[in-house]
């Protein structure tokens, strides 16, 4: 976790102080639960709800952590101090500190979710937005980075939309994936606690009770959970990927936002960096990295090794935390990128409607012109754009062989773009519904 | 994809014949669609079914290919020396390459999909089926690969059913997410084409429209998929360690199933190797390496480049392939997994009681011995049991403290293994639904 | 392993014919040890070489394999059906078949690195050469995609080579990493073959002997290998990224070569793609795909599970033939790149003398304008040039404050282009040599 | 980078003191250098030195960033604000950024490998030092987890240094991949800096000046280095597989060192787990993951982008401090593994004699049994010991039929223990040289 790529309400999540949160709520849910089974004494169960206003103190936790080197333990030693022994002496009975610390990891990972979900809302909202601004704000589509055919600028900006909607789901489903809690006993029998406790805690704490765990909660659905952010991630790579495109000195259809003051660029004016993108190209190759060893995790030994926890512990902040920041940074990218269409139009016009020669092609065959004839006509013209600078449409009008083929008002016709951006409404009925 | 690994039926779906006839199907419904809407003649697009039940030349269109260098135009080439050159002139008319490859690749991968979850299926069963065989096997449970306390061997089946489980709904979930077509021309504009042959096409082909595409369909889509193939291959590598452990020499608690006849194993008996169990570890990081490059695939430059084909060419077949194979293997092992109950039996007691130890040291506190004496008595008698190979429950019965605090029936009932598998039948209901 | 994507002499190494004519070599070796040791008769040994020159027959070999489902008994059968069922009796006395298996792997390995070291000799030279050529031709230096200052295209070549240089190093690194073999029995303690047996079987295949190995070569050294090829596939992807970039049609300092006749770009003569650069990019992530598996094959357990068998069949072949397939395909497209020099010089002066600011704000300071003035100064007549379109070096000769701090040769200097590859030639001494 | 898996001397390298010294030194040297071409006046280089102990105020200079957006200016303000204004005015004079940030981190590295290369010394040393002592502790050798051949606790302790030995190699060829400085300017050009301070201040910081760089040092150097860490931290994983398989309970051969007063194992005297081992497991993967991103970073946009610079934040620390604290904590557990000679014995014997059937099997071979009656003979009796316990070679030497081909003392031979450490010594020699 780097603190240049964090938000602090994603890096809260992974505080001690959050973790040893989750597992007071943990136990004194399941001590409720315990003494509605007349499992432990109703008074102790009452008495753990006393530390619910007070905050625990990390520091002492780690002291006594490090002399009885067990974290739960020290936890439950501290919560003592608080409630008064005796009070406590029934707290976790039954239980094994896996229960206490994968339930806790869902919860977080949930977290997690619920603050991403809401980055991909805004995401998304800020696409939108500049969707419906640049509808219908023509721009050249390029495939192989060649031009091919006109495009809109709405068109990119409704299929980042798009995307990132079909990652919103994803995102959802990864959170259904990881919002369960298992309160099993050592390998998962509940030899030493009834199914009850796990039931009530998950219900309070809104998880589903895993309907069989081990020691621990199976991983696969961790690795279904990293593996979905590591999609999210590509995504914002591929729109990273555009924008530095768009911005490159020869292309500059685009700039991510520049502040008046912002300094660096004062002396020389195209020398404004696509720097946010460009960053957020790499964080992406940071999502993706934690896919694998997630992956890994998955075949641990019998009813749990403990393998899967140093993974885990670096990973659940890093990934999360990286994946907020990214989502957020790109966000602001998007609200903030300045368009420029009139450049657009010229990068376009850069082989004077040389893009359109594909449809000329056609309108000259449907004419009646064979296909070889058609070729050489709209290449000898072509040619002319390409190695002269001529105008195409010019070339094409003054083309004896092609004005007997096709009318000055049907040549005219196949330079319109209205004929590219005719169904751009219905992509957008497709994708953001009807108006 | 190594044939030793492949099963016939995924290995059509990516032969050269299946590719064309969906070329075939996608290109017919096309014109169908095109006639509809007047842009071409109905009698045209009659005369493409005609090929409807002729094979494909594929030495022939590979010959064309060849020549113009150009996989569809060859295909078209043979299309029209089958249903006449005439006839032929309009077949893919103001449709682009990718409209065809694309929405190809995905009518490959939704097949794919229909044979993974049919394979998920039958494994399904089978594990099922030895969960209910051994519902109450007793086998010790383990944690750090060292015994911790009793569970069964059903439980054990019946957590990687629920896990496979999970992975059936990520496989249909990710069968869902390709099984999209786009017929949307060159930049995905529909410029040269209504999107009412799309909807068309896709309809006839049970896809869903693309809702908005580049010349490409978004490779976000794909990486999904990928990964949720990887998360699967991760479970079977679970699975497939379990039954290694339970094989190897000291712990012969289950051998995979050995014909009488097969050889190598006359000599030495207790030479059976679990050769597919590591088999399919080794499939499961082949199954696995796919996921990177298939994210590093979304990431295209502007409408499309081709980065991503060389690598879909591999991953698509080799991937599904060896998955398929994985799954079909894994359900052979489970169905004819030989267990041994009476090794479990005596693995649990290798160390005679031992493992019933904190149930003990437990029932001493409850009965209001220090916790100090208590893990002093329990230690003492442990330790005669792990260095002299005593009988746990005779040395406490005969260890006067004990006895002064627990009754013989108490220690009796410390050693009853229903104890351990009295919530089974609750686990069995969560897994599989009540009886 | 993708035909299009594969080229025979690599394909060859991974034939059956080419593994069971090294299986042969080691076996018919081996004997000629064990006979000189004494453990079996010379004319046994000599027996073997009978089968020197014929040509095994794979079918059937298959065919006996298909009944004893062991291959290298399969082959020692088909063997004995060549030289004699008396002859043959002593062949792999004493060995295990991993000494046949692994021994072989790594000549394969070695094989391919021999010919992946031989391509690239050859783009090594292709980039010199192109180096050479174009050492003083100058273009602008990149950062962010947007302009900065001037550099030449023979230093983009000559960076190439220099990488491409250390990847020669790393693959000859890489070679001698699996350039062993081991001939040590079923758990590697040579106690049924002497090390003698290994020694001369290794010298007669120019390897070394494993120093220590268990019924398989530890696997470090492969993964170690393929890591070295997931370097170089990233190098590919380097330059491959960078001819990408140039052929942009707003850039368009070079393309891939196109033959006259090449179909497609007749009436489109913008749409020539970098579809071979495009290509690299996705055999670049293939080549890398495989380093995560060849690093998960190094844990196994014990003596020896068969969990990286599955794994190498898969990537052995693969990545060393798309590997080498890639390295032909870019020096080919190394060779033939159509360079644009004056594209390059247009690019540069898209913001008439732009690129030349710093310069000129430095010099400002040096003549002793203070750092506020000099910045304010540059930068009024920079937004002429990017806003309007005029040239900076005009604009600063017409300004009264510059030329009262600079004369006119000064400023004149500041756009001297030899200022910028003042040292290229230290540079190409450093890389290529003294010249 | 997780505190409980650091080290205080790897995690020293990644402080931002220790970077801010490193900056200042490349300035000072530099400085040094431009006074000695006459750039600068001697009398600034010297006043530099002046802060050469002054300690950096950290604070203060994050305080200076959160204005200037820039950590070097931030720097060097800080600097002069040490040095004086004056004195500090020609510091970085013709640098840019990276020139200092690429030459640091490339310090870095050379320090975080030199401790690994500490690291892997002190493992070698103490598996140098139990491979001795274990040199003739005979154990099973095992493959596919099935009982083998006999072999030695020595030789597994060997093995593992042979691998540690390359491993050793390895990170110091990584060292001198990333053992380079660059202060070539905005594109690697020296357009404003001669070579000669490139050269002093390599030659003064032992690195080796890089020979042709653009804006930045080629990443394909840095993929090398971190792909060299993956391979170990593979090996680290293999080792930790081997000792987690010898603590189960069911082989108990070795586990890792436990203190007498350690808790949790009170009550259960077999309840040891090998935390430290599976811990290692996990760091591997860890380790592992920086792979792939690391190879991404290769192909940067023209003279450079910014993307890999945030994926380097992240695995620039955190995996030379996890791999650094794995091989402390691998040679740790090694050098205090707890063997249990006794043990191995009993493991070996588990199915009695079984293990040496095919040495009998050869044996009757030899005397001219047939091959199929000498199986027969061998599997009735081995039958004998796999279903009814019996000892086999009691068993053999009661069967008049294997005594009509074998004696008595030849059947004994056959158990003989020494038949298979025959050559440990020569392997010894192998891997430790000559005693």
């Amino acid at each position: 976790m780097i603190p240049r790529y964090s938000r602090p309400e994603m890096v809260a999540i992974w505080a001690p102080e959050t973790k040893f949160r989750i597992w007071y709520e943990i136990e004194a849910h399941a001590c409720d639960a315990q003494a509605a089974l007349g499992v432990i004494p109703k008074t102790n169960a009452e008495a753990v709800w006393k530390a619910q206003d007070v905050e625990f103190d990390v520091a002492r936790i780690d002291e006594i952590e490090a002399v009885t080197k067990h974290d739960v333990i020290a936890f439950l030693t501290h919560l003592a101090e608080i409630i008064g022994n005796d009070e406590a002496r029934f707290v976790h009975q039954g239980m094994t500190s896996s229960d206490v610390l994968d339930t806790t990891f869902n919860i977080q990972l949930v977290r997690a979710a619920d603050i991403l979900i809401a980055d991909l809302e805004k995401l998304l909202a800020a696409l939108k937005k500049r969707a419906l601004e640049h509808k219908d704000t023509v721009r050249i589509g390029r495939s192989h980075g060649i031009h091919a055919e006109p495009t809109t600028m709405g068109l990119t900006f409704a299929r980042f939309y798009a995307e990132m909607d079909r990652n919103l789901t994803r995102m959802k489903t990864a959170r259904a994936e990881v919002a369960t809690g298992a309160i099993s006993g050592a390998v998962g029998t509940f030899a030493n606690i009834d199914p009850a406790v796990e039931e009530h805690v998950c219900a309070k704490l809104s998880l589903t009770p895993e309907p069989i765990s081990t020691q621990v909660i199976p991983r696969d659905r961790h690795a279904a959970f990293f593996a979905a952010m590591g999609v999210v991630g590509s995504s914002i790579e591929n729109i990273a990927t555009e924008i530095r495109h768009m911005q490159r000195t020869e292309v500059l259809e685009a700039e991510e936002f520049f502040s008046a003051g912002q300094k660096g660029s004062s002396a020389m004016p195209h020398k404004r960096n696509p720097v946010l993108t460009e960053n957020l190209t790499g964080l992406a190759r940071l999502v993706r990295m934690a896919v694998i060893p997630a992956m890994e995790n998955v075949a641990l030994w019998h009813e749990r090794d403990i393998s899967h926890s140093s993974v885990e512990r670096n990973i659940g902040p890093d990934t999360t935390v990286t994946l907020d920041f990214a989502l957020a940074r790109l966000t602001s990218v998007i609200e903030n990128l300045v368009v420029y269409p009139e450049t657009m139009l010229a990068n376009m016009n850069k082989f004077k409607g040389l893009v359109m020669s594909q449809r000329v092609l056609l309108a000259l065959t449907q004419a009646g012109v064979s296909r070889e004839d058609s070729y050489r006509l709209v290449q000898r013209n072509a040619m002319k754009v390409w190695e002269q600078g001529a105008d195409f449409k010019t070339e094409l009008l003054a083309d004896p062989e092609v004005t007997a083929a096709l009318t000055p008002a049907e040549i005219e016709e196949k330079f319109d773009l209205g004929y590219h951006t005719k169904h751009v409404d219905t992509i957008f009925a497709r994708v953001f519904g009807a108006a």
